[in-house]
């Protein structure tokens, strides 16, 4: 029996008040409440006709997922990528079979463009690329489009994503390590003005939020060399809030944290870096080659450029950057109070000031019991806490997409667990 | 009015005789056509309680979409990927926000990698990657992997797309292009035999299908140097029937022509060749880095590889790709002898012995006509017929999943066409 035509399960939903609560800021997508569960039963009846899927599986709960990537994407979202699905428009297609040089995609991907630069208030001067790879094929292009193999540059080492980011520039230029949280494994972010760059860096690179780890900057360092640039890996708090593009050279972010699915990568880039690309570099890592031709030089991922589209376009009626960085901000709290005001039954490593708004490292002081925390939270459909594999213990990821409502879920169930184990 | 509540209507759907066709061939997928149109009715509703969309934007018919790629997808796949796309199975969650590491994403793609195998009888000794960048990406990743700046490697050239991997191996070892259909306007295919190798080629590179030029190999060259291994680009024609995978070192294939959306690359690798990637090879394009941690070094393009895999258990259901073959085989007969019996007013400038089974280009005696004849089959719901910018005419991409209605459709309009102005 399917929980959408049962209006207690109905009530059961997750995401109930989620809905209720972004109602008021995404009012183009919102539907009202009792209208939400058909578009589950209307998708689910080619399922039940056409494939061997169980019904019952068609009439599962949304659940929260506190995923560190690919992660929870907006519902509203979802709800219209499903139905545009089979026909977007008056296409007479699917996105998925589009002719990327043809109208309507171009129409797609220009709007997706448009509107991250709306959101990000990217000044002029800046290119805006639509790529594939993931932020690790960014770790050689940044090297290979920056600077000749003789080039000093600079690298800020706060988790295990800005030490990738060090070692593969090894194979194109000359990086060093000019500050590392290695030693305090990686609790911490350098203050502006306590390490020394080389004076002769082309580029100083950061990670701005360390998905492993739960590090983000809060401010961001100048480069000192007056020819270098600063390069930022954002890729998990891309478009949580607003940020000051022109003191980059380059920002590159993997898609799948807060503005799409997997197999996007958005590179935003200042013109007058473009075009010294070294010899070695692959056609497909050259930044040249995307400009000149608007991210099209070969068939790039159109449905994820579509998605992305999307979630650019609900981010922009949720207000913009401001208005997502104060929701962030107090999912945040939340979460980082219920942590610190459990007497030590729950701790976060993580200094302070420096805590992330999107990934939120935890342990249990009974670490016996992480286990069953991670097993009662999937029972209570709150999935993916486990921590990184490297650091384990516990890992809420709360992007953008996460609902309020699924951290106050987490924190009641939290205080719960403690109240039946301290 | 949406026209999945009108008879009328319903009876004028382009893929009306597809589905009857394919109802035989592709069973558990296919549906009574009297309920076919429901899952259009269903998922339209979300779409105008939700979206700006216009509704009748939502009740537009479905085209003949006769593109190069992005193309056409299986109607059956993507009424699926509608019905799943908000919940999969049991997981609470779309495909789009599973973790890569999580079980059910593990589950899909190697779901995916099982049906490929079995469907192209892939040989133990051979890994499977799922990755990105497409085939552009490759043009670098073969010479890098595969020799060192010094190594001699054979290019065939039989179009644009062998051209441009010739060139770029030119940044990573010592290419020759041995044979080139440029001066015949890339017409023709080199017989096996006659083109002289170089003794000492590391490997011999060929394009199996030209997405552009329209001409397709019919069999195999051998490398002659027994050191020397086939590596093959078969974007275009891969999956559209069956290959000896054991006399090739290399097959690599974008997704968006025959087996997916765009973003997913596949490449089919030889085990002994992997490990000797050049010093200057991204990790990403470092096949040992990939077949090591199974295409999940870092995070794949989930969606595309979940479609692949819809994609692939399609043709599983149409028999595999020997059945695959029999119907391109009578689609690309119907279409070549309507441009052959036209007396001359449709012309086919490809050698008939190496005419491609997917991409059929074809011009007007009178050229004048050409933009009319394609502005008039976009009235009846034939799309993307325009042949590449580089070459002008006309060009109809016909991959697995375009029906025979589509075809019969396209040589009706194109007798009709000619009754009028011949």
């Amino acid at each position: 029996m399917s929980i959408s035509t049962s209006p207690h399960s109905h009530l059961l939903h997750p995401n109930h008040n989620h809905r209720i609560h972004t109602a008021t800021t995404t009012t183009a997508f919102s539907l009202p409440s009792s209208r939400t569960f058909r578009p589950i039963k209307c998708a689910s009846t080619p399922a039940q006709l056409q494939d061997p899927i169980p019904v019952q599986a068609q009439a599962q709960e949304r659940v929260f997922n506190f995923a560190a990537g690919p992660a929870t994407l907006p519902e509203t979202v979802l709800r219209r990528a499903q139905s545009e699905l089979y026909l977007w428009g008056e296409s007479g297609m699917s996105v998925m079979e589009m002719s990327h040089r043809g109208k309507d995609f171009m129409f797609i991907i220009e709007k997706a463009e448009e509107h991250l630069r709306t959101l990000l208030e990217i000044p002029p001067g800046f290119s805006v690329l639509f790529l594939q790879g993931g932020a690790t094929t960014q770790f050689a292009a940044v090297p290979l489009n920056l600077c000749t193999p003789d080039d000093p540059v600079d690298y800020v080492v706060t988790g295990s994503w800005s030490d990738k980011a060090f070692k593969e520039a090894q194979k194109y230029c000359k990086p060093s390590v000019i500050w590392s949280g290695k030693s305090g494994k990686y609790t911490g972010i350098p203050h502006v003005g306590t390490f020394e760059q080389n004076p002769d860096a082309k580029y100083l690179h950061i990670c701005a939020n360390e998905t492993i780890h739960g590090v983000e900057y809060k401010d961001y360092p100048f480069p000192e060399n007056p020819s270098g640039v600063l390069v930022a890996d954002m890729s998990s708090n891309f478009c949580s809030k607003p940020v000051d593009v022109s003191r980059f050279g380059v920002i590159y972010a993997g898609a799948q944290k807060n503005v799409g699915p997997s197999g996007v990568t958005i590179v935003i880039v200042r013109d007058d870096l473009i075009g010294r690309a070294q010899g070695v570099t692959p056609v497909m890592l050259d930044y040249k080659i995307h400009v000149e031709n608007g991210s099209l030089y070969n068939t790039p991922p159109c449905y994820g450029i579509y998605m992305c589209g999307l979630v650019f376009e609900e981010l922009l009626e949720q207000g913009g950057l401001k208005e997502v960085e104060k929701k962030n901000e107090k999912k945040a709290e939340i979460l980082y109070n219920a942590i610190d005001g459990s007497k030590g039954f729950y701790k976060c490593p993580v200094e302070k000031p420096v805590r992330s708004l999107m990934n939120v490292p935890f342990t249990l002081e009974k670490s016996e019991l992480e286990g069953e925390f991670i097993k009662e939270a999937a029972k209570e459909n709150m999935v993916q806490l486990k921590g990184h594999r490297s650091v384990g213990g516990m890992r809420a990821s709360i992007y953008n997409a996460m609902p309020l409502a699924g951290i106050q879920k987490l924190v009641a169930f939290m205080e719960d667990f403690q109240a039946r184990h301290d």
